[in-house]
């Protein structure tokens, strides 16, 4: 694969393949490729020996007509595969949240200046703190109020915005209500969440209140998918800052905020470059 | 504080208080090391403001009769105040183990090139297997088999040995058995085990199945004091390292071995340079 | 000292104390405050062995007229002493930059929700590129472009401005020009930088491209105050990010942003928390 | 690939091939391994896309004759192409050192709990300091004083002593002399050495006390092949460790110690793993 003349890696393609695993997966996978003429800059796989479970991601450079190639590897592929191409353009967001504005602040920001990879569409919140912030950036700021609706019209209301915008994921960055499967199933796994604590530990509400009780010396952040069982979904991203006997619960908190809005960034650029995969409740990241 | 002619800081001595918190405590303790010639090099002072605990850690140079300067400050103290003089010398330690080599072997390294702070008196197991390895560094190994043995009995057993070579600490270098408030009761703050996990997540046994079953990015190990509620007391040091789809359980483990060496490495160093404080189920640490 | 009905630490007052060491400074200081009723809530000494240099922070809560005790503690403290008196408000600052905004972007926004602890007061520039992202924040930009101007020249202007908002501190966040002793050393211990590389590894430009010929496999990131010599004054801050041979220039460069931006938030939350010392060419930081 | 009745991951072998990249190199090499009924578990590769140059590491299980495979592999490829078929078994070892026992002493611990991946066949050294640590290990030990010789007739003797164990690799643990093309040529991309410092900051002698003259706050270690260009060879793993100003030249060589051994493990753990490849001055590793 001569580098002459091709595109730049920043015209490449991912193609992600996902599915039982099988003898010389790999091999006609790549011979789809290769008969289409194109190159291979990048190549990723993986078996999940517990349940043979077969992953790969591949970047390649080259001109393909998306439909026929996917429906080439099809055929050679087993049953029950998943397999997607990927064009190297920013993904369709909206971001969801409620009064804190450390997240999406920092998704404002990533977007203005061109880091995030995603095109953000919307910003929708029950509460109208972070309207003038949203404001700012020139994006639409959509306040939803939850009080004197029942939770199932509120979350119509919300589903129906979302929906307007078509978007391919959905954030919530520090967005503090739970979501029902009503929203939750039509956009499986396409719904990422920050959660304020370093999960298993610390589930539920009041994070850092517990933490500081416990007298922990380091406190982290989960970022993760999204299912109807509360902070329980597939794991992207988690990192962990440290704190000290110093550290009341407040001060907990604000460096839990930096490390909140460190670990959602991580894992949006993960998400959005197309490297992670998921898999029953776990998920397997190729990472850069 | 002229450091001419001083001792070096080598030979310094640290002065530890820990009591209600008060008017002028900082002035009154200063003021008798002050009276007695001698030279502070490095004052840590904190006060839990929740409740109103002062905690101060105070490194000086000089020479002084112990006993005569803490009744003298004793006098000047409010009462429960905790005061203790701490020469610089190696703190005298046991260590328990059960089958793991990696922690034991840390520490006898450590031991034998002189940079564990401690001397290191023996090793007790309720396994023979580490045997061989303590030896090489020709320190005595008391294997002590709990098979036959009533819970009560054996720990009858090892708390006599561990009492025999009256130890300043005692480190549960993978002990994997819970001692009873038989043993922590009158070792109350001088045991300091190694957790095999980020507590409080993943509470209990196979920590790493745990892990790799909810798929988390990032384990953890937490070096604390040992007290009768297991897995509950005052916490020393907590570090993580990073883990992905690639590790199994197995793989799991082999991370965490590096994990827990080294922070149990690091609260031994702690709590050998006196810079440890315990108040209530927390630790309040003045760090290097 | 009773925290019963004392104000919170939220209002506590800083003194900044250095000098020579002597004997009986913490002694003689604290006796001070004590004398004034004050409370100290924390301390933190060190004493520079190698100098014999005593530096102090201490955080005291009570009402206390700032010149007074200023005077009493002068008179009660060697030749030579820098004694500081910092009441807990936000520090006034002015932020230089070019044209790269992720800096400037992180800094407008914790301005923004109340996390800088400064008073941010303006932008001034030597490209016209930053200047819709700092008007989005309502905060004051000035354009000024070196173009046909003389070095000199240039810096006067810029200088003006400077003086015209009277700031306590000035932040280069990638000001990609360097600063003459004209402009320095009136404002000596008070210009923070952020460098882009982990000093004193790749001084100069391109820091990014040298890091990927030699292969590295971290880059960091340096916060220092700015001297006359370029790339040279004391280190307040710094901290890396690992890389890999996926990362060419462009994404070494990328992933350096992060780390800049991190390092130079954590050097600004230090510097107007009045944690940092600077004798001779380093910093005593006494860090939360 | 089913798992069912399959060898385990550790009876896996891998292969590593380097060479110009050329249109479908992917397809071609998986079709050699499918051809002979060999089930690839893992598989990265990737290009250089500055110099168009391949790397692959395939992990596979199967039973295969391995001179075969590399001939037909041989006959696929290009010119200039590195294959390399590995088993899963221990590379054979000899370490070098001096006098420092914390690089040393953790590669014998983990050779004798078996978490080396290698076998040690002998540590030599230019001082006999660590005689007695290492034979408690009861590895050989070669004390090859330099007085009174040549550096050629020192560096022959040794070499002879390496030859005489037919190392896979040589592991310098803080050997503190350089060695000549006599000896680098013939072990080239198979000797490796821990650097005290965080190249390419602080080259040469006593970098801990440039580190503290400069009043760094970040201090790291390297690992790296060696060159006959004194610390400039291809870089395979570093590390940092936080210090700050209580941090004399001695307390940071002390927090060197930890991260040197630390560096080197790592290293040495991805080297033994077959993770590593060598390209012009560069690494390319595909971690675990």
């Amino acid at each position: 694969m001569q580098h002459g003349s091709e595109p730049a890696a920043g015209d490449s393609q991912i193609l992600l393949v996902q599915c039982p695993d099988a003898k010389g997966l790999v091999h006609q996978i790549t011979g789809v490729l290769f008969r289409h003429g194109l190159n291979i800059i990048r190549n990723e796989e993986f078996v999940d020996a517990e349940h043979a479970q077969f992953f790969m991601r591949t970047e390649f450079v080259g001109t393909v007509e998306a439909k026929s190639i996917v429906d080439e590897l099809r055929a050679h592929s087993p049953s029950h595969s998943q397999i997607e191409l990927k064009p190297r353009r920013k993904k369709g967001i909206v971001v969801m949240a409620t009064k804190e504005p450390h997240c999406v602040g920092d998704i404002l920001l990533r977007h203005a200046y061109g880091e995030l990879n995603a095109e953000l569409r919307a910003v929708v919140s029950n509460h109208s703190t972070l309207e003038s912030l949203v404001q700012r950036f020139d994006v639409p700021f959509h306040y939803v109020p939850h009080d004197g609706k029942s939770r199932e019209a509120h979350e119509d209301e919300i589903f129906a915005i979302l929906q307007s915008y078509r978007p391919e994921y959905v954030v919530l960055a520090k967005f503090m209500r739970c979501l029902t499967r009503r929203v939750v199933d039509p956009l499986a796994n396409r719904i990422i969440n920050i959660h304020h604590s370093f999960l298993p530990a610390f589930v539920g509400a009041n994070p850092y209140k517990q933490a500081y009780q416990r007298g922990v010396k380091i406190i982290g952040a989960t970022a993760h998918f999204v299912t109807e069982q509360l902070d329980d979904g597939p794991i992207i991203a988690q990192n962990v800052t440290t704190v000290d006997h110093t550290h009341d619960a407040a001060a907990m908190a604000r460096a839990g905020r930096e490390i909140e809005k460190f670990v959602l960034a991580r894992a949006l650029r993960l998400v959005f470059d197309d490297r992670v995969f998921v898999w029953r409740n776990k998920t397997v990241v190729f990472e850069s």
